[in-house]
């Protein structure tokens, strides 16, 4: 998508040395646009630890990226090896992490050392097309959920939590695929933006993509979708996930839940959008059996933003005798999702149905 | 309760001068203890407009004592009725305002003037004695919940929102005050303190409150609260209230209804502490009844905290075009509330409960 007029991605080959990785630095948006140069496996490692590139799928790219560098610094099975390990443990929850190095490993294993580098590169080059092959597909069919509610011209309320947009795919985004379609398309929608405590991705990154393509939007605090859905201001929700069981539990940052169920309580519609790379076909309870990260405390007990005189300044808004807790994910229980919307379409959250649309992947 | 070992009310009369009033400022909490002296009607009800005192009870003990300033500047007819104005006006939520002022104004009205200033001093403080009774009451009853899920000595995991603590109150608090005497009694009761966004008074008043009395507590953001629930690492939920329909609809801080939510789907017991000032007894549906204010976009956009340098310092976390929206409160259907804790016992949510148990108020 654009910024301030000039087409993006989320993450690229430099296009004068042909081999560093860029990146845009998420910590640092909304107020400075950082594209860092990633030249090493353990950068990018960094890099997905420290969530200046983060949301599942370009968690994946990245990490395809982390193994291209690691290959050109050394092609043999050792580093192959050690990357692979070392990327796999920079974040324990978003499956499409594992998928993507999965993917990594069966294209180079069995290559002699000297053809690894070109192919882990077109690899992840690949990987990359797709993702956006496949966020687009996830907007064609989301966005008929979003016209089949603009009757008469009538604006269209969508709710969305964290940030599933571009910065979170390589292009287009999960959740806001549809959205930016829509709004394409010239239907009248609006976002009510979680601001997505405590890492505020809401507010400073889905805030942030939406301003710049031109979507109306509002930013609230995450205490208030329940209200706007009680007073019929919501007409649809669509969030993103990091895991998706093969029972259609979906993993999503913390507080999805707490959404899912107001929806049901005020028969607004909740959807999640993802690719298909994002089912865990190996678990079937997604409360029990996902793994949630639990965060540094200090993402909760202070807060980074622009300071009035215009620097970037850290604030403590805890005592600092209290302590604290920060899992970083919950998990909504398929019984609560209207339904995925996947890159082959929408579909029920339930095993039946994904094991039908997926029955290759399962 | 204490300070560093000092009891306190959240308000008084000042021990020197015996007529101005002091009050803790409460949004310098949890980084400065300010007991500000207020001295007019007009600064009473800037205190309860800029929140320097919040939390229903407290709201209704500062108009009290704002009659008070307004009758010792003058005490004609006029000055009663713009004072009544002029605080009512404050707060649109709280019903405990509107009751206080009814019950300042019924006092006051037909009096000489020559006999307001003292009577207005002496209703205020009667109405604050009677709001630490009232609020221990709700303590004794409230407590008996907490000690039921003591068996075996067993840690007690109690969720609460916002502020409903002493700080909130003249004394004691109402959700709070089932915990200082479980914890008093020796129970071991450890509370998951939300932070309660946008204004963060779990995080700074709750937080602090609990720590300064030495109860074990963990800040966690709004988000993570169903998550917990369903990990059976909550026992139940006590929340205060700014207002409740004689049908047991509660309002109170923004969010409140996810957690209700999140409660009932997990089974766990959710209850709410009030006075029964706290009942509108005109009103029977709080969802479409209520008004609910609106507050500034700066308390969303922006967070006021402890800089590293130990200054207080404002940092902006929403893009700056981005629009902001900034509901107060929310209101959580009857149907969700396990129980109404009050100062004559535990009560079901609803009509006939309700108006049994307060025949004479209804």
């Amino acid at each position: 998508m654009k910024i301030d007029g000039t087409p993006y991605r989320s993450i690229w080959v430099d296009e004068a040395d042909r081999w560093s990785v860029r990146i845009i630095d998420q910590t640092k948006l909304p107020w400075a646009v950082d594209l860092v140069r990633i030249t090493s496996m353990e950068a990018m490692a960094h890099a997905i630890k420290a969530m200046l590139v983060r949301g599942a799928p370009l968690i994946g790219a990245s990490a395809a990226y982390g193994v291209a560098l690691a290959l050109r610094a050394d092609p043999s099975d050792t580093s192959l090896r050690a990357a692979l390990d070392v990327l796999a443990a920079t974040r324990p929850t978003a499956i499409n992490l594992r998928w993507a190095l999965n993917r990594m490993r069966a294209k180079l294993a069995a290559l002699p050392a000297a053809e690894r580098v070109a192919a882990a590169y077109a690899e992840a080059a690949l990987l990359c097309d797709e993702d956006v092959a496949v966020n687009e597909a996830i907007g064609r069919h989301g966005v008929e959920l979003i016209k089949a509610r603009a009757v008469g011209n009538r604006r269209v309320n969508v709710l969305t939590h964290c940030n599933a947009g571009w910065l979170a795919t390589v292009d287009w985004g999960t959740a806001l695929a549809p959205i930016y379609m829509a709004h394409d398309a010239g239907i009248d929608v609006h976002v009510w933006v979680e601001e997505t405590r405590p890492r505020n991705q809401g507010a400073s990154l889905t805030a942030w993509e939406l301003g710049k393509h031109g979507v109306k939007h509002t930013v609230i605090a995450d205490n208030a979708g329940g209200h706007y859905m009680q007073h019929g201001q919501v007409d649809l929700v669509i969030v993103g996930t990091d895991r998706v069981t093969r029972t259609g539990d979906v993993c999503n940052k913390i507080g999805t839940y707490l959404k899912a169920l107001s929806a049901r309580d005020n028969g607004v519609p909740f959807y999640v959008a993802l690719p298909s790379s994002t089912i865990d076909w190996t678990i079937r309870d997604g409360v029990s059996e996902i793994p949630i990260e639990e965060r540094a405390a200090a993402e909760v007990s202070t807060i980074t933003g622009r300071a009035l005189d215009g620097s970037i300044a850290t604030v403590r808004v805890v005592p600092t005798s209290s302590p604290v807790a920060n899992p970083a994910f919950d998990v909504t229980p398929a019984r609560l999702v209207s339904g995925l919307i996947t890159e082959r379409g929408l579909v029920d959250a339930n095993e039946t149905a994904l094991t039908e649309m997926f029955g290759d992947l399962a």
